[in-house]
């Protein structure tokens, strides 16, 4: 046995027991009795140790040694294991069971202070949260602290890039938002939809969208997930009878994820490639199928009339529906956003927690740079801080640097969706017919299949021929709104 | 920190884990999607792996013999580690790996040659098992190995002692049947039962046997189980829409499994205490709770009516209703066997793998053992393998030692009723009014609550005054059928 083969069963089993995490996260969600959550995150404390022990065991090292120099060892597999060895072994063993305790004490903390507007409850956790993470990333680099905490979410991408990019594309998103505001706004959806009945028709659009039933399932839940990866992938959805849409993109959303995971190679599964590579692409995946497919003019002609026969409601013309699936709505809360205000809310929190983890913004002066940021992008005085600072669950389970990947998402799929259509010409049609499966045979293509052996930036470049930027979606963007709003 | 502290975190940790794999087998016959069947059996390999190691972790060896003298430490958790830890380093590596790997073939091969009713094709993989399983006892014993096997699901017993009360057993429980031959048959229930009702009455009845839903969960699944320990206790049961009693006596059943798992003390959860100590103290109370408690005169008298008004059918009388629930009718299967007819296709099995494990039956003959005792036993020819030594699942498993435990169930509960009865005056008016909690109170105070911490013979000598035999049992059967059938 070589040191190579060796790493790669140790993988094998290590990753075979990453997925059962995914399982306990889905099964608490879902099916999990309500009095088993104290011995479920036992469970789960336990299996992590287990998982975070093989990441960080000696072998590893010894083994990624052995294998440098073997011609049969794939270079993306030691460079993943790497990545995660070296994560699991530079951070002190005291500083990562500290992370975790506060982050488990944290949510708590900050549920409470939410529901009672009380941003100074939290602030000592947050601060608390802010100082463990920063004192990670300096186990971590000997470089920039944002970049070493962002790589776990976004191998290979930097705060600074992010932020050259997000700043272009704020500015003309606001543009675009001002000038829809003197517009006049579709109607939106109304009547009544019967809950059972959108749980079969997500079924259908799920199809539609490509999901395998055969390695998947859909449940209900309170926040719409997908789970799991390679031969087992969950999604979940919600539904609310006076708000059909929610319904249907959230899963269709959803389903982006988890076809993406679906997708991947057979020969990468249970390997440290074999899951999406990064949040970024997953979002790309999920917004593309949400957006650029599932909010098409094309795919909405098709979806108004199915809609309207399923449930027996009249949706109007073509125009009406496409209206009503793409309105323009300020709000406060970023879950609720549309397309365009969803990248402003969060270039707001990556620019803050920024600034928080340099130690350039206070955490006792968040509130009050919120609510400046969002007045100056929104136009609008935050009321309170449950509709503020305290919004997001993200900070207090110690997530910094995740909240770019979102926006990031969007960018990538505006460079994806350009290239798509360039190579897809008779694209709109096959939406018009509810076949979204040609673009995503695309993706499974260029994207999918790929797991995790490909970092972010080479997948867009080989896809498209470009390194990523937010050009294609700004365009496509101004192109759909101007048409909506009739600009 | 003491050894025995150390201990105690490390088999937390151990316990945890086995939890999930719990989960993982509900999930697997209910929720999982068909396709994901093959990763799942490489996530259960990864962590059933982990947990070996754990359970022959050299510490664990250390932290025992640093623990035996110390006051503080319980001398019943250090004897079910010390069990798990001897069972788990006696056996040699490679003879471990090589039994799990012949059982992970034998199964398809046992499937195959049941469906094609072919012995000969399963007689090789038969041999092989019995003989990998005498090695394993080998190792583990210098005394009998048939009880070095049957320790593992029975702790404390042995064949010997088994074999004196299942003797004595079988006489009188043939000349029972023989007698009922002659009599009146009570008539079944006819009718047609909707699926979906029955799982409403299920729930109910679950709720009326003390389970509870909010550490549980009600699915259909092919075969009825009870899953999981403590804090999350599943189980599922069947519907067939001719035979509802079928669905609520599986249920009941279930229910005695897990109601037992969901009362044990709430110190021993996540320890090597914590849950049930054997299969014959587990099934002891599925079956008290299905038979000596759910098929009682008393709670049929409930039951019927309950029955008759959820589903809209004629029952007919208390006599007639009580008849149709407890009805004797001999056949091939043992999962289809009544109250009497049950223990003899026990005890069949139990002498025949007794002889097969000491080499005193060869394994091509025995077939021909099979059917010539269940002539004897039964009166009746066999007409081939399918409906006779080939039916039942559990030696393809390697699950040799099992079998005895299902009439041990039966013989406890037969002690534990009696001693019941005798200490609650009240149990008929109770059961009449749909009311087996007080038994159930009985049941957890003397058996539930103490999970593994007292071995199988003790909690029948605390619960009963006596060591466990047969003649409560007897005398139990004897009163009912001889009620029924008018002997």
């Amino acid at each position: 046995m070589s040191s190579y083969s060796d790493l790669m069963d140790f993988t094998r089993e290590t990753a075979a027991l990453s997925l059962i995490l995914d399982r306990l996260g889905w099964d608490m969600e879902t099916t999990m009795p309500k009095g088993a959550a104290g011995q479920r995150s036992e469970e789960i404390a336990a299996l992590e140790g287990v998982i975070h022990a093989r990441r960080a065991d000696a072998r590893v090292g010894d083994w990624l040694a052995g294998a440098e120099n073997d011609p049969e060892a794939d270079p993306a597999q030691l460079r993943e294991i790497k990545r995660s060895f070296e994560r699991a072994t530079k951070v002190p063993g005291d500083l990562a069971a500290e992370i975790a305790r506060s982050v488990a004490l944290a949510h708590n903390v900050w549920a409470e202070a939410r529901a009672s507007e009380d941003f100074a409850g939290f602030a000592p956790t947050l601060e608390r949260i802010f100082d463990l993470r920063r004192q990670e990333a300096t186990a971590l680099t000997s470089g920039d602290l944002y970049d070493a905490l962002l790589n776990d979410y976004e191998p290979g991408a930097t705060g600074q890039s992010i932020a050259a990019m997000f700043d272009a594309l704020r500015g003309p998103t606001v543009d675009l938002i001002d000038r829809i505001k003197g517009a006049d706004q579709p109607k939106a959806l109304s009547g009544h939809w019967d809950a059972e009945k959108q749980m079969e028709f997500s079924a259908k659009l799920a199809e539609v969208f490509t999901y395998d039933m055969s390695h998947g399932r859909i449940d209900r839940a309170v926040h719409p997930f997908s789970s799991g990866s390679g031969k087992d992938v969950r999604i979940t959805t919600r539904t609310d009878e006076a708000a059909p849409l929610d319904c249907f993109y959230s899963t269709v959303h959803e389903v982006g994820h988890a076809v993406y995971e679906q997708n991947v190679r057979d020969d990468l599964g249970l390997t440290a490639l074999g899951r999406g590579v990064s949040l970024g692409i997953h979002e790309s995946q999920s917004r593309m199928f949400e957006n650029q497919l599932g909010r098409s003019r094309a795919f909405c002609s098709w979806l108004g009339p199915q809609m309207a026969e399923a449930f027996g409601h009249d949706l109007g013309d073509a125009d009406a529906f496409y209206g009503a699936v793409n309105r323009v709505t300020p709000g406060f809360i970023r879950t609720e956003a549309d397309e365009l205000h969803y990248n402003l809310h969060v270039m707001l929190r990556f620019d803050l927690e920024r600034a928080l983890l340099r130690g350039d913004l206070a955490v006792t002066d968040l509130p009050e740079a919120w609510n400046t940021r969002f007045k100056a992008d929104f136009g609008a005085e935050v009321p309170s801080p449950s509709k503020g600072c305290l919004q997001d669950v993200h900070w207090s389970f110690g997530l910094i640097g995740y909240f770019p990947t979102y926006t990031l998402g969007n960018v990538y799929a505006g460079c994806l969706h350009e290239a798509l259509r360039a190579d897809l010409p008779d694209l709109d049609a096959d939406l018009a017919a509810g076949q979204p499966a040609p673009a995503i045979d695309w993706l499974k293509e260029r994207v999918h299949q790929h797991g995790a052996s490909r970092l972010p930036a080479q997948i867009i470049r080989d896809a498209t021929g470009a390194a990523p930027t937010e050009a294609p979606l700004l365009a496509y963007l101004n192109t759909k709104f101007s048409g909506i709003y009739n600009l």
